[in-house]
């Protein structure tokens, strides 16, 4: 894909955001986008692929989110965060409108590599200068995940269980703004208690705390360990997860 | 490695191809290789360090393919694809002809890292527009790995496992032409069929399956699993991989 | 992080160094930093994080060594390296002397993590040519890690096991010149008895040996494996290593 993407545009300025998503876990990579790619310039091009559906009948798919941010790669979900009141999504089609099959697509497109064959390319003619809305038709119904929230009960926050970070930090559905603000909370997952915190340093070794992640998101963690270890199959993607207190 | 090419060459573009080669798997480099380089811009250098012998008596290489793509790395196999007709091989040589030996070689050459003193130097040294002719005699017997490729008998392609990607993903030595275009192909491995199919969201979830992946080469596969990890001990490196019908 | 950086500095270079240091161990990573710093340009600005600590009371701090290479992460000995005579360090404070905090803190300073809000704007900044002694007061007890080194006795050399690199070769407190440049070193570590050789294809296949690793370091490897997995939990850091004779 990078050779790809140098082959079309010398100039361009690759980063690698990451390579450690799970396999095909689609739902992992669209909470990695979401934490990380509001900090990119705005001109940025994300290309992204967890595609397990590549080459079956699956979308390939240009998104703009409501802040003008461009993002590429299969319609499947990954993109979900970026598709609120706004977003526009786009379908890539080989020699669409003005655009020459050559500038956009590979060759060949092979069934089962459509991050070097179409996104790279998308990617690349896109950071040139391209317009999206050149790509393909509008997609009015772009897939979106099942994006869990939490929901409140007297006084009780409940959400549940989304992620493991590279760290073991458990992501929850849960975010700052469900809390109020509120001090002294209790969290518990997987029938496990765990304190809250403000920071890992505040835990005790081997403790289970939970605390308000970078990503604004509720996070359970083990200062200098793994909460994904620590509560092994207590605690797995959809595990409940309430707050009480506060 | 990448600060010493930095040091001499300050407008480098860097670019990470893989540092998931499993350690001291020549085969598996220049497969990563094969499938890689040609993608890139033809003036890129392409520096690789999968070098069990270093220090030892296997020399140091630079390889300028029949299309002008230039290698940097040890002399053990690891260029094998790019070793064709038509192919140069140059020894790199300290102060070798008219080019000094600071522009080219670490001040002291370390027995154990020539990813770093020798090979990164020589990498920036040919980015900057070095010839390659001028690092060293010309070498008429690069070393080659044994490269399997495919069999054919009484209607039954034969080849064998070369390695596993980083999804485990099977790689084999039977390339598509080996296949004659044909469908409805059976494939057998360490005693189990797989169903040939054209792309991974076309098997059934655990179904062991074969297609033609992105490198042209024929792939045992799992849907949104590990094919190397169903077969286990049962597929390795060199086991019998059988075709038949169409 | 790189987000960040390139909001702040659109044309900043990006190097990924290593994240493959053990998470949570300062020692591992301040021994990666000793072994490549060294290696980039001097005008280079290394931003490391390996900060168990982060969002407590341990300061953020920029390091500018005795030649002049500037560092930026957490205080907690990351850097003890480059604390030798001469180096300077300086407190991260908002809002410091001449300094607008937008220029070097985010908006909303996170509580997890400083990488993104703190370490990388303040490297963007340097990189953007910011002298480090207007980011805040002097420190003079920045935090030093203790400093394992080798010990003369009776013609004995002891030090000890410090890290495992990603290959399973042990990086030891025995540097190059407390060997004296001698040859026929009988090295001992955990029971075990390492040939002294001069690479690591000078080791017979499975045999334990010991060298002078490319950071100047007396390293345990084994040929083709892992001196880690072979040795097991008879090394760890801490472990004695002797070598002998010459």
């Amino acid at each position: 894909m990078k050779g790809v993407v140098l082959s079309r545009l010398p100039a361009a300025q690759l980063v690698d955001l990451s390579h450690e998503v799970p396999h095909y876990d689609v739902l992992a990579g669209a909470l990695l986008l979401e934490a990380c790619v509001p900090w990119f310039p705005r001109d940025a091009v994300h290309c992204a692929v967890v595609d397990p559906g590549v080459g079956t009948a699956r979308r390939p798919l240009c998104v703009v989110d409501p802040e003008g941010r461009r993002l590429v790669g299969p319609d499947n979900g990954l993109f979900t965060p970026f598709l609120g009141e706004g977003a526009r999504a786009f379908e890539l089609v080989s020699d669409w409108g003005a655009v020459p099959a050559p500038q956009t697509h590979a060759r060949t497109l092979s069934a089962t590599f459509h991050g070097r064959d179409l996104f790279a390319p998308v990617a690349a003619w896109l950071a040139a200068g391209g317009d999206p809305s050149w790509l393909g038709p509008r997609v009015e119904d772009p897939v979106r995940l099942s994006w869990p929230g939490a929901t409140h009960e007297g006084g009780v926050v409940r959400g549940e269980v989304l992620a493991a970070d590279p760290f073991g930090n458990l992501l929850t559905s849960v975010r700052e703004g469900d809390l109020g603000g509120a001090r002294g909370l209790e969290v518990q997952v997987g029938g496990r208690a765990a304190r809250f915190v403000r920071t890992f340093g505040d835990g005790a070794p081997g403790e289970l705390v939970a605390l308000v992640g970078s990503s604004g998101r509720l996070e359970l963690a083990v200062r200098e360990g793994s909460a994904a270890r620590a509560l092994g199959p207590d605690a797995h993607r959809g595990s409940v997860v309430l707050v009480r207190g506060g």
